[in-house]
């Protein structure tokens, strides 16, 4: 019964993988780099965003993003006049808890690939299934927000050890929390050691532009790669 | 393509109602009031439960764990010298998001029903497929910190919409935040109005003792229910 079981996952992440080829296809015949964005609900990932597509330059930004329901996160974006499309998986199973290459897939017809450099896809919020789903990406960034607790890369594995950048949100308030940041430290080095990491605050701007030059260098690494 | 899909999630959750129904005649066999704790990563399910163990009087508890990996809550509940028995969801799809009945069935074996009141599961850290999954309890209950943002019921409205209490964590940061707490009960009400809430903080014990009163009327109930 169980073996039956993994067989149909492995079937799963096999199609996923095929469709993320896809995905990772039209990106490149497009020139456009592409982040996948991941954390715990209420991390901050949107005012994360919010704050550094503001402070892009000549870089020109599209955003997929993904929510269970509604268009909260999208409406919030759009005003910064960029592309936005909205992806609900609630259509699937009382909502699916993550995006997939196909999710993302149906989406890319809303968006002006040749019109953009970088896209970043706001995945739903949620550290375990996100991360097993590739969809495309170049990049995976997750927010980690000090309010969650030190033990978050030992207890979600696999979310720390397959990204390439982990921002750590809401340090405008380690003066008033319990936590440990050297311990967090210790343990995401357990996980994914020495994955670049940098101290931001998504309330005060504290770290964003150090973001926003690493979001620059992979769009430049782009540009001057051999087509 | 589509509607096979739907038939297939179907067959998992009717599955596991009738897991569900099985836990719950035996829970009911053993006089057990069970309670399903939910939350995102990091909200504090953990430390509130150490919390409210510790403060139960002569009511006796039992804790079941779920994390995708590891055993640092189970470790930290131990040590209130209650018994806990540790479900890693690892084993299946990279880590499981949510427990199901079948988990939760399969832990029963090691827990001592006979000699406990209430049972408390801790679900894994996820504010979507948790809710999908009942597994034989009497009452949810979730845990949404205030570091998360008010929009949370908008977002993942299954979840608060299926729960019987919110307890409203980390209320001694809201000097330190812009939150809008009542925004946050507004947009509560209007996914399940009503719904029993309560503010608490697990970091400085405020509003504890109400969350216990809560947990005792819920135990003096099946006590004086006929058998």
């Amino acid at each position: 019964m169980h073996r039956t079981r993994v067989k149909v996952v492995e079937g799963v992440l096999d199609a996923n993988d095929t469709i993320a080829r896809a995905n990772r296809s039209d990106f490149d015949a497009a020139d456009v780099t592409v982040v996948n964005l991941m954390s715990a609900p209420g991390a901050g990932k949107t005012t994360l965003l919010e704050r550094v597509v503001a402070d892009l330059g000549d870089v020109r930004v599209g955003v997929l993003e993904g929510d269970v329901q509604g268009s909260l996160d999208a409406d919030r974006l759009a005003s910064l006049h960029v592309p936005v499309t909205q992806l609900n998986t609630d259509p699937g199973f009382g909502g699916e808890c993550h995006l997939d290459a196909n999710m993302v897939r149906s989406a890319l017809g809303d968006m002006p690939l040749r019109d953009i450099d970088l896209l970043v896809v706001e995945n739903v919020g949620n550290l375990v299934c996100p991360a097993e789903f590739r969809v495309g990406e170049d990049a995976r960034v997750m927010v980690s927000s000090v309010t969650e607790g030190e033990d978050k890369p030992l207890k979600y594995p696999l979310m720390f050890r397959t990204c390439d950048l982990v921002l750590v949100n809401k340090v405008d308030l380690l003066e008033h929390l319990d936590y440990d940041l050297d311990l967090f430290l210790h343990h995401l080095d357990a996980v994914h050691p020495g994955v670049p990491r940098m101290l931001v605050s998504a309330r005060t701007g504290e770290g964003v532009a150090v973001w926003r030059d690493w979001l620059l260098e992979r769009v430049a690494e782009r540009a001057g790669a051999p087509a």
